[in-house]
């Protein structure tokens, strides 16, 4: 497989980078920081009903040399009640990720609300870029993980804080043409510790290993070749 | 004084308007509502000092037919204290609202973020629109009140939330072209409870009266010919 090499472009000097405590952004992190790049750590509360993820967000964070805080934006996740991700009383599918299924965990403008939370902390912080994990089969199921919606965020970003945000800053979706199988292969070289990382969407005491995200996370370490460490309660 | 006419391009059949218990936002709800939209009013608690701004929020809502929700976002306020609205140690700065010192009362990204969970809510409830009280004063200070900014966003929430928003979805900020004088005005004509609503930054029991604020609030009322229901701690 043909890796993308760390690009100076998308290791800037300081980052605000949001981890939710997945594989993909837990190996954002570590990518970004072998690059060279000082890191603030973002996570974000929203009620989500997998909250075994942050937990896993912490303990990334707590083998990288970053800031971490996590948000609480509980009161926005009760509002937006009715996706699986958010609400009890919604069941999360079965099946694959890219299944029309998955469209029920939805969370309605979830990575503007996020980024816009980490592009608010830039100014503040002056740091040079706002990173998130989307990566390419994020696009199908989620217009927010697309490049057109990255691009259409960047313009609100710098029209909306003209004159405050540094120079250059920029939001940087590093894995945005990366397979999940890449990031994987990536996380390996940078010894990312895959078992620490939280992907299940039904939030159990262990990964299920049949909704859409533990379908794709299987799939990403066999593609990989990768030993997956993930404990999965369905063989 | 020349009224711009309710026109039903700015009174959609249903909003999300942020309303942050001001006398602009105050209004706009009034004045949506006078237009036949069925609102849904969100205020933000990002742990501004002047909290008294939040009650005055409800009280208004308690006037209106609609629902209305307060969003607590304090996570997000202590992350960016530093601003003289949300850190008790910045000293508000006392003098007119366009000068160079009212900078210090720029929320990074406020807009943005305010009105992404109104988007958020927006997609649930299949609303119309979404509206903020964003009027020509704002535009030299605070970059997130711009035109351009509001077209930003608009892109970015069509594009962020592609097949989930109601069709023709828009962002409005009917007040934009408007001064506060003419708000005021349409006030009045609406009989917007002006005692009701809060403008200080400073948060004490009464309108300091000096702030950029309050200066810009008496102005309005004296501008407006309309008589100033307001108390202020200096005459």
């Amino acid at each position: 497989m043909e890796m993308t090499p760390i690009s100076t472009e998308f290791c800037p000097p300081t980052a605000v980078v949001i981890i939710s405590g997945g594989l993909d952004s837990s190996t954002l992190a570590y990518h970004l920081q072998a690059g060279g790049s000082r890191l603030m750590l973002l996570s974000f509360d929203y009620g989500q009903r997998h909250r075994r993820e942050l937990d896993a967000a912490a303990i990334v964070a707590a083998g990288l040399v970053a800031r971490h805080h996590i948000v609480d934006v509980q009161s926005v996740g009760a509002l937006l009640a009715g996706s699986a991700i958010t609400d009890s009383y919604v069941e999360v599918p079965d099946g694959h990720y890219t299944d029309e299924t998955m469209k029920i965990t939805v969370v309605p403008n979830r990575n503007a609300l996020m980024l816009d939370v980490a592009i608010a902390v830039a100014v503040v912080e002056q740091a040079d870029a706002v990173a998130f994990g989307a990566h390419a089969g994020d696009h199908t199921i989620y217009p927010d993980c697309r490049p057109e919606f990255i691009d259409a965020l960047q313009v609100c970003a710098w029209v909306g804080n003209d004159g405050f945000l540094a120079d250059g800053f920029r939001i940087l979706a590093p894995f945005l043409t990366w397979s999940k199988a890449e990031i994987v292969r990536r996380g390996a070289e940078l010894g990312v510790p895959f078992g620490d990382t939280w992907s299940c969407y039904k939030g159990g005491a262990v990964h299920c290993g049949r909704c859409g995200t533990c379908t794709e996370r299987r799939e990403a370490f066999a593609l990989a070749g990768v030993p997956d460490p993930t404990v999965y309660a369905a063989g």
